[in-house]
């Protein structure tokens, strides 16, 4: 029942012995293979007792060095239903001594393609057991590997994916998935489309069959197949991951087989270490200490609240935005015939600028009533993360009475775009993130409001639940720890000045064909702006401002995953709602499938 | 509007410059007495501007270093009507102005013995907005310098606890007590039983005018009176408090004068801060670097849970309990005869162990079908922080039947203590507890218990209400943000073994008589326990087994603070219920009070 990932005094069925780098977070462990009593259970009988010391090693190392492996011949889901019912009861007991010892993860194989039965017991365990106890699901890289039907044409991915699932997709620091590479790997480990699913899972741990490693013939070095090394390499997450090695008999555990084998995995991880992360983040969001990775932010509303001057100081940082501005204002200057000879001219705007403190949507009568003649160019910065969700639209319509036909706006037109997206990781933080008691009465989404509550306290209104309602709402993420279904498609383009006085409202729709069996969890948001002419802001993926740090994804969720398989066509309606308190959205997502009719 | 704490590059209106002595975690500061156009603002006509510098100094030195000062003349509550309602427009701007420019803390000066209106802004600020902004409210302490009728009688510890009532008593990081130093303190600054009461307040800050200094005519030297150096002594809370010095005329902010009050009051706080806490962890629990303080923990039920390793390891540290029982044990095997010569035939005992693994309630059934013998002494730890409360008796009753009449018990009795206790803090943190998204389903308190969710989630169920369900609960935690009403009072006695099979109910009531005006919070829970004779084991404070580190106190708390006065009388009405299913308490309080009916 016991594996471990190197322990300093081992005894007794102990047999694991690679000191982790801890310098370099990279864990290699060694577990042994099937050999104990309990691992050969035949199923004859009662089972064999869980017979394992409490006091052997002080509680922290139990903690950090020692994994938990459920016993092997565990089979909730055996049609052999004496098996199946003995091993809902013994998993249960192993759970409970595994959590009574103080382990902080356990090891658990999937043997079948569906394991309903598995899945109800952890399920009901992860929900009602106070224990900081991670399980470790195990998928092999070879779909051949479940027992399954012959017919059954699924992959290990939609395993995983429909064990989640039973298990009410569980917190991901609780439930964990873990690949087992076999031999053979199928080609969803191989092709990167197929595998970059995996980057949008809980993927923490590698274990890998000593079966797998070839030897060169001339240098006698032992080291991963190229397919397997590769798959490890896109997959590995630096901070999280963990690698077991598995001897199947007992000359493997040879310490210097051991020191070879995880020669060989370190050398291929600690590239990825040392790889950049891919991320462009200016000096000041690293300088400033604070993890936006794949960390939830409600979207500013500017015209509801009043922003600190900490968040304008931080948006002034920004090294691409105000150049692109002031290229912007230049080039408009320029064709207004301002700016013959020199743009030092700029300078002399300090004596002619007057500021008006308020509203912008009360100039028109602000400026009208002090006399002040129509501006030939308007500048604004009003955009969102999804473009015009902070109401960019509605405030520059409030200046537009005052406007003269000539005048230019910068921006002059703006469009959002959304791609399809997996996430388990911000599904999840989605549905934590609930107000604590002292928040309870700050203004958040909805348009219900706070009010007073008979105690004294404030409190918001949710008539669909905070559970829901959180899901009902517009985020922005720095998003990694999710895969792109599609690329970015246009949805709603605003044009300034509107003279025409064009409604706000919108309403549309973008169709993606699906490509690959997946969870959709949402649609990733973005915007692109044309400044003036073809001076453009972009957070769009393929046209992205490179070096601008102001603006991160949007993402417009789903209440639930959503299963979609290859060729499928999936298609957001979203439409944009306007009326006399407020701007909001509302979406849906509507399913067509391909249906394959085959007469004999 | 602008004091500071030692601001290192500070212009303009900006006056002050101690430099904080970090190390020392003790901050002095300086403030500048009324001197500005705010300040002197003689309400004819409308108020000045806030006319600040929002770049003056980098973001994080104005979160750091400037604490914000509400405008003097703001008086929310003043008899002149538009005064009052300018006040709490202005009040609501600066609030705003300070949250803009990043501040973290707003002084603001409590003029009225009530100040109802100030607080409803207050209140409605500290729930609706979600900024980082700890509001100071200070206190004189001195009644008479509120503004008041003269017959008003309370006194100022009554004025603040009105006040953060008034404001739904806010979490104590954002709504925090401060005492404004006058020259004449009051007694209730004084007595040692009045002044503890602020023990149980989130005071975090003092101000001390200059005037209040003296200064030794001998050696030139200033300090502050005793009465104010022995209070300042007392409340001192050396992780959170801060100095404030205020001059109240230009040449009191000479450099000299400052650095010598600031010394003066540094010699004070840092004999706190070298001060032992008083508390007497032993290695286990400080090196465990988890922070015990104020922190409130559900009670164990080893009876409906399987405590893991870890706990019983911690436990088995306790360095006075395992001598106790041994003490106990020995005493008891002597009066049996069995050790006449020497207390190594202990060991002996090995010999003739039998461990029975099972519900001890079991043993009965199984020791009589193995043909073991009666025993002559039961060894049991079954207590919690209230005694009983780990159901110790039924335990043990379930073993009776076993027993012959000569059997010894260990323990022979405990009782049950309780103590009324007042402790915002605690109050707050029983408020706040909610279960995260993903621990709904972890069973607690309440006899609702855990059901499946039609999603494949887990829930408990609370009929009164998450919040309300909370404070119907007993918490295990060391207190020290609180202040003792009474002294403990015992409550229920249980005796072993329980021949008589005596119900394991209990009802009863327990009255204190109260001596300072205070609010009740709920009542801090012990226990007594004799081991064998006159070997106990005690954590009711008069009577604690020193260096016992096994047991926090209890906390029964009632739903709501509850005010009560100096004369008052207040019962404790408490249950002990059993049936099939569980054991659970009930409990609630009356109040007598004594009416002075005075006839002319």
């Amino acid at each position: 029942m016991l594996g471990t990932d190197s322990v300093p005094s081992a005894k007794g069925d102990i047999k694991t012995l690679c000191s982790p780098e801890d310098r370099q977070r990279i864990h290699v462990g060694w577990v042994a293979g099937p050999s104990d009593a309990r691992e050969e259970y035949d199923h004859g009988g009662s089972p064999p007792p869980i017979d394992l010391p409490d006091v052997q090693l002080q509680n922290h190392l139990w903690e950090t060095y020692v994994n938990a492996q459920i016993s092997l011949w565990i089979d909730c889901d055996s049609d052999d239903e004496e098996l199946a019912a003995m091993s809902e009861i013994e998993l249960w007991k192993e759970l409970n001594y595994i959590a009574y010892m103080g382990l902080r993860s356990a090891v658990i194989r999937l043997k079948h393609a569906d394991s309903p039965r598995l899945a109800q017991v952890l399920n009901q365990w992860l929900w009602t057991k106070n224990v900081n106890l991670g399980l470790w699901i195990l998928i092999p890289t070879r779909f051949d590997d479940f027992i399954r039907l012959s017919s059954d044409t699924r992959d290990c991915w939609t395993v995983w994916a429909n064990f989640r699932k039973l298990c009410s997709n569980f917190y991901s620091q609780k439930l964990i998935a873990g690949l087992q590479f076999t031999v053979d790997i199928d080609d969803e480990f191989v092709d990167k489309k197929l595998l970059s699913r995996w980057k949008a899972e809980p993927l923490a741990t590698f274990c890998v069959d000593v079966d797998v490693f070839v030897r060169c013939r001339e240098t006698d070095q032992i080291s991963l197949p190229p397919a397997h090394a590769n798959l490890l390499l896109d997959l590995w997450m630096p901070e999280k991951g963990r690698i077991m090695v598995r001897g199947s008999s007992e000359h493997d555990t040879s310490p210097s087989l051991q020191r070879q084998c995880a020669q060989a995995l370190r050398a291929i991880v600690r590239d990825v270490n040392d790889r950049p992360s891919g991320i462009t983040f200016s000096g000041f969001l690293v300088d400033s200490n604070i993890s936006y990775i794949d960390v939830l932010q409600v979207p500013l509303q500017p015209l509801a609240d009043n922003l600190d001057s900490c968040v304008y100081n931080t948006f002034e940082q920004d090294p691409v935005k105000y150049k692109r501005y002031r290229e912007a204002i230049e080039s408009a200057v320029h064709d207004f015939g301002e700016l013959s000879s020199h743009p030092e001219h700029l300078v002399l705007w300090r004596n002619r600028c007057v500021i008006i403190e308020s509203d912008m949507r009360n100039i028109p009568v602000i400026a009208s009533g002090k006399g002040y003649p129509q501006p030939d160019i308007v500048v604004s910065e009003l955009l969102g993360s999804f473009g015009d969700n902070e109401l960019s639209p509605e405030c520059l319509d409030g200046i537009t009475p005052f406007l003269k036909p000539s005048t230019i706006s910068i921006p002059q037109t703006y469009t959002s775009y959304v791609a399809p997206i997996m996430s388990l990781h911000i599904h999840q933080q989605i549905k934590m993130c609930g107000a604590s008691y002292w928040n309870r009465g700050i203004s958040g989404h909805g348009r219900n409001g706070t009010t007073l509550q008979a105690d004294g306290s404030y409190r918001q209104c949710y008539p669909q639940g905070e559970y829901i309602a959180n899901m009902d709402q517009i985020y922005v993420a720095y998003l990694r720890q999710y895969c792109a279904l599609a690329e970015p498609k246009p949805l709603f383009t605003f044009n300034h000045p509107n003279f025409t006085k064009e409604s706000n409202a919108r309403s549309g729709w973008v169709s993606f064909e699906i490509d690959r069996p997946a969870d959709l969890m949402g649609f990733a948001g973005y915007f692109h702006m044309n400044l003036y002419k073809d001076i453009a802001l972009s957070i769009v993926p393929s046209t992205y401002s490179e070096g601008m740090i102001s603006w991160f994804p949007a993402v417009v969720p789903l209440r639930e995953l959503y299963r979609v398989q290859n060729g499928d066509t999936i298609t957001l309606n979203i439409e944009r709602k306007v009326d006399d308190t407020g701007v909001w959205y509302e979406w849906f997502i509507h399913h067509t499938v391909i249906l394959l009719i085959i007469y004999f």
